[in-house]
């Protein structure tokens, strides 16, 4: 709290949100009890509340990515905002004007994408005070969002972090979710952390980021009480990487069978979309451990929450 | 009643609008009753009302269509729900995939358009229970809110069906419009219905539906209450089908001249988007028998009152 | 007053914002009065207002521009409306079934823009009686908001018209802006109006406008209150009528140097985007004299203005 965080204003609350780093245990955990508080008590719905009536707020998108942006459409409008979509062509105009002008037009928060990591931090430093930044995943960088929506599902099922095991598995490389989601594990006080990737699809720093590295799926995922499974990006595996879809399919394929290594009642997650049959059965993406569904349901909740944290507004709870 | 339809909750009430088929004379004639209590007086604007405050509708596009679009966007924030615009490319993912995550994000109500017949059904059929569905036009198979706004416009100028003798000219074979006109023209009880086309653009089973067949414009329309005209769909004449746009349109495209074979207060209907001097010509489209745009100002009361219904609201008229 | 004006009503109050030729200075005033009433005390906010709660506001363009889009909407949602987007390819329909289908969906208010001189009054010639059309831009024509923002800009720095003296900078003879600013600018009682462009950039009737010519830039801008800056369009300066982008720039483009020879209060505008280092170096856009941003703003109040007085609804001011 006391080292200056761009993401927190004078008071140590929330102004933007731009990566996991840097968060205190207990501002993710308000994050968390904010979210659920927007859960209805089946929590399979969430209900429109008045907490942004009047502001505007503006996906800013320079990469297309539909369902983040339904994602945050639907969060802003169940906070009664009014919204804006843009998708932005990143050549046309430089990053600092487009920001600049949009802020002129007296809109209230940023939710950005972009292909370049740090560009919702440069948006975040350079915006005027009164406007909040949010990062809807930036390069390889951070999708913290993603991550929160990832630790709200993983407490619903299995309450407090202490204690837990949990694996996550594919290419950890070039994923901006697991960068976000091990320092949110980690934050939350989570016992055991592990990644379990082929050495090429492992960061060469992954050995410093508090996390337990396997190679070997049914070894990984022993005894885990959550696997969180990411998805194979075809355009980055041509050539060096992997020796074939298939190959990965057969060591790192999540299956029936393999998942039996885990414990009874671990729940398996995956961010989406699924590439079925590649690092995930349909059988257990669609059986009882699965719990994919239910991340795209706390996906809206977690949206609500750090959106109307960001703007001053604590969510029902705080009410 | 007594037989189970996917398109009725236990009640008998609507749940889906997915097709005329089925349906019975009561639930028709309620629609259209729905639909007139959200007409003004001057029958020329619609109020906005509080039903929908709070839902969150998606229009699902797997096929552009502005114009269809357009209308149910109107008359969802007419209802003042929140309205969501995905167009979605059908080979990017699975129907069923792209369903689950769209469900799982909160949204109560699908407005589908698909060039596969069947689509609409097939999401109905696997949407969760608290998810209304609307065909918006599925293939050559079904598009019932415009076949109801036809009706609803129909009724407005000639007041009930029975004793009434209507015609529709052109390519019904194609036409899922058609499909949709027919049966709910005969659930409500329409004296004769017409089909005017040459035999290569009626389907195989035209004699089973009902109607009587003609391949003379002239002798079809004689003494006939209401004419449907239907678009020529030109990237489905290539070739075999037809001899020529110009021989058709000598055969089959309506003139001031041969309307006169009709009643003299005969209404001239089109879905749009017209192809002047093809199908229809502009002294007609534009003249004092026309209704077409009337039509598209019903499809904003039909559409308000097939979605008010489908989630529970009963519309005006109920209140 | 006396003189019909397709653009008033039987009241002589506004009923469509198409262009600035034929306004009184008292209507121009009353617009840059109700625009200023939803500028808050900051003038850096505007609040949302329930002016047009139940309107249905259809933004239609032929023409991508995403920035006067986005301006239009936030002014449309900042006074409660509900607003249509919608981008539609010119060569798909005829302009008049377009608006014919539109207007028959109960739309209130239609924004166009079209690369056609003439369109906006064109669909407002042929509107219902019941809908208002505001020109965003059409050909090479009118802009008539950019202009009146622009006079905002200049009012709130400024004060009275009378006694400034404003020069406007660039490619005159293809700027739809530059026309409707020297009808503003006139019409308002400006002492003196200076065009500084290359002949080849002046239209042919540039004596008739009421306003001051120059050739070069440091001689046009002496002691100018005002320096607009119009971009230059590439795709217009190809072969005849630049010798280069590097000459216009030498010659034409504003400098901290250059702009000395102006008040020491001159305010610099440019209606954006900007091309950095060719009509404006990055010093004076970015620098103390630069009021680039703030005409952003004024654009949202501009436009809500002009949208709530054509509706009938004559603004905070009013109230």
């Amino acid at each position: 709290m006391g080292i200056p965080n761009l993401q927190l204003n004078a008071e140590g609350r929330l102004k933007h949100f731009l990566t996991i780093d840097g968060f205190s245990r207990e501002l993710l955990t308000e994050i968390l009890d904010v979210a659920e508080s927007f859960t209805g008590a089946s929590k399979d719905t969430v209900k429109k509340v008045p907490l942004l009536r009047g502001k505007v707020i503006c996906n800013l998108f320079f990469e297309t990515s539909p369902r983040t942006r339904t994602s945050f459409e639907v969060a802003a409008k169940r906070l009664s905002a009014d919204v804006l979509n843009l998708e932005i062509d990143s050549s046309a105009a430089t990053l600092l004007d487009t920001l600049r002008n949009l802020e002129a037009m007296h809109l209230d928060m940023f939710v950005v994408r972009h292909q370049d990591s740090g560009a919702a931090h440069f948006i975040a430093r350079h915006a005027a005070p009164r406007v909040s930044v949010i990062n809807a995943g930036d390069g390889r960088h951070s999708h913290p969002t993603q991550a929160m929506l990832d630790m709200l599902t993983i407490r619903h099922h299995k309450g407090d972090f202490t204690g837990l095991r949990i694996a996550i598995v594919g290419d950890i490389l070039h994923s901006r979710v697991a960068r976000s989601q091990i320092l949110a594990l980690n934050s939350l006080g989570t016992s055991e952390v592990r990644l379990i990737a082929p050495r090429t699809l492992l960061p060469a720093d992954a050995r410093t980021l508090g996390v337990h590295l396997f190679h070997d799926l049914e070894q990984g995922i022993r005894d885990v009480d959550a696997i969180i499974i990411l998805p194979l990006r075809k355009e980055w595996m041509r050539g060096t990487l992997l020796p074939s879809e298939q190959e990965y399919s057969r060591l790192y394929g999540l299956t029936e069978e393999k998942l039996k290594a885990a414990k009874e009642d671990a729940i398996v997650m995956h961010p989406g979309p699924i590439n079925r049959g590649v690092e995930l059965d349909s059988q257990v993406a669609d059986g009882p451990s699965s719990v994919i569904l239910q991340q795209v349901s706390f996906g809206i909740a977690i949206r609500m929450a750090v959106m109307s944290m960001a703007m001053g507004s604590k969510g029902a709870a705080r009410r």
